[in-house]
């Protein structure tokens, strides 16, 4: 994916207009009470913070996940510079060298990353465009189980499928983990941007019974768009392992302190706030889909919730149709960029005609940027 | 250190005052542009950044840099989160498993917590309290380096010794690294808190001919009193390296906004804020030596940079001596807490009579905090 970046800075030299539909970096204003009290602190040093973060970014959490029904302490919740780090810690804790996580494909690229860095291997649980990327039947995930799998890794909404588990696949997972002595690790970063009136969000630390096997990570990002705040948490009640990861967050001493403070005013901010956002995006989603739809020869699979959505698109390689959209393209002087699937697969074949949109445009935008998209889909296929 | 904590808290919830010698987190006001820049910031949601850092904070880094002769571009530098995310990126970058990099003892204590996250072995040079931890000939490297050796880690000035690296030093130590084909690692967080007048820095960057060889590590947070911003840099000139980290960086997305924001205010304020806090802790260094010295028994190695400061102290035990301090002495309902020395050190045995003290107070709260050292010492030794 950051690959593209450079032909996007040059197609932006050349004075076009890149629409940027292919990272989820959202658009939606914070909650203005965010920025009043940043403003408003009065400070003449800024000071490291306890390593697992300030006492009372830890219970404004708590208090958030009280109302999501999810029971935890201000002890139980470690705070991570983004749930990037958070993955990173968990993952460098729950494994050694050589060891496998399982997980469904396509999954968040930067899993391949924090594996990598961890010497960790994913094996993936294959998940299908033209099925929605629904999860398949748990013994899919019990075949890949070895004597080296740790954990069993989601992602819930899920990005890039947008899919959401629901309680029932949570609770088979669930077992699963306690028959294995496994981890369920979900990251839970979108849980709030849920769409369908008849769906619900369920976190893995609602699920009885798993007080040992499950880890939950959380962003501030997305929620309140504050992804340059670098706040995240990992959420367990694990003991050794909260034990186990605080050492790695001692060594790197503290997550940052104006992303702490502005993660605790956002926590408290009220739900309407929240409300308007998942409002606002599941419009967009509705209007994103049907004018994909509308696109000859397409695909799209339709998210329940995050703000992503996998297309299939008429061609033999979305790789070199992005970057022929930004280096040979545009429509009056506009073009697109967007992800393409294939870094989202652990099995680079799969995936080759897809591509990823994020929904984090107006929905004026998001309108123009699918009809760039359509022209030249037209024009690459006609070349 | 860490093991601490819970004995300060404790004596914290008795009632007692607890002067902090233990941490490098300093007191002087940042400067009050920073604060002034960051309520004037007008906007309505927190991007990510650069995985690289913002081009207006690298840009005042290298106008920063030109200041002190040291001559990079923007290109040449990553933003980390804090120097810690820095040394990890790098350990990462320049070793595999197993390898070793060698590093003068007593060292900086997280640089172990760094190495045993990167499966890398330290491979430590003693230096000596009694001869105030001036560095051995270089052939005292040399020695040990095997074909595992990957880099020659220093701190200049050193966290804990205080000790100043000469040019002729740094010269010496950049011909072997060239020789061997080593990178010179050099965390230079505490560039500028040098307080002998006839005594300059000297960065491995200004070393001629040591382009692919020279990796700094530097960090605002020492410096500007932001050790909350959470911003590092790392610093080099080898494209392989750059290209490296890179990857480490993207994969954890972007280092945080407002920290950014603080640091490259921080980084363009003017000189005089930096000189007078030199001579703020350079006067400190002066009491808290001249103090020291007068307690019986006690052996203190004179810092000629940073703002620690290591102490014998006639006793067997340091970290005996630090938990008794917070767990069973007060005067006058006040205590101190003090770093000791064996974490500091590869060798467990080695610095087990010493501590580390942090010059981080005023000069009244210091004078007070030898006192109470003093008196606490008496009464340890007549028990």
């Amino acid at each position: 994916m950051r690959a593209l970046v450079p032909y996007a800075d040059q197609a932006k030299r050349n004075g076009l207009r890149v629409y940027h539909l292919n990272i989820g970096q959202p658009d939606i204003s914070s909650p203005s009470e965010v920025f009043e009290t940043i403003k408003s602190i009065g400070i003449d040093l800024l000071p490291y913070s306890k390593s697992q973060g300030t006492d009372a970014l830890r219970v404004a959490a708590t208090e958030y996940y009280k109302k999501h029904d999810i029971e935890v302490s201000p002890d139980d919740i470690i705070v991570t510079t983004g749930a990037s780090e958070g993955i990173f810690f968990l993952l460098h804790s729950i494994t050694d060298i050589g060891d496998e996580i399982v997980t469904p494909e396509p999954f968040y690229a930067n899993y391949f990353g924090f594996a990598t860095i961890s010497g960790v291997k994913i094996i993936s649980v294959e998940t299908k465009l033209d099925d929605n990327f629904s999860l398949p039947d748990v013994s899919s995930f019990e075949e890949k189980i070895t004597d080296k799998t740790k954990a069993i890794l989601i992602c819930n909404p899920g990005n890039p499928t947008g899919n959401l588990y629901s309680k029932a696949e949570m609770e088979e997972l669930g077992k699963l983990v306690v028959k294995y002595n496994l981890q369920l690790v979900v990251d839970e970063v979108y849980r709030e941007f849920v769409y369908d009136c008849n769906e619900r969000h369920s976190s893995v630390l609602q699920i009885k019974g798993l007080e040992d096997h499950a880890i939950m990570v959380d962003s501030v990002s997305k929620r309140y768009s504050l992804c340059g705040a670098r706040v995240g948490f990992v959420v367990s009640k694990n003991k050794l392992l909260k034990d186990t990861i605080l050492k790695f967050a001692q060594a790197r001493l503290s997550p940052p302190t104006y992303g702490q403070i502005a993660a605790e005013v956002a926590l408290k901010s009220s739900e309407s706030y929240i409300k308007n956002s998942v409002l606002e995006y599941k419009s967009r989603r509705d209007l994103l889909v049907s004018e994909l739809k509308k696109i000859p020869g397409i695909k799209v699979s339709v998210p329940k919730g995050a703000f992503y959505c996998m297309v299939a698109l008429p061609l033999e390689s979305a790789e070199d149709f992005a970057k022929w959209m930004l280096g040979a393209f545009q429509l009056d002087g506009e073009t697109v960029m967007i992800a393409p699937a294939p870094g989202f697969y652990n099995n680079s074949n799969e995936g080759k005609n897809q591509v990823r949109i994020a929904y984090v445009l107006n929905k004026g935008d998001l309108k123009k940027s699918v009809q760039i998209l359509a022209k030249g889909l037209e024009v690459y296929n006609s070349r």
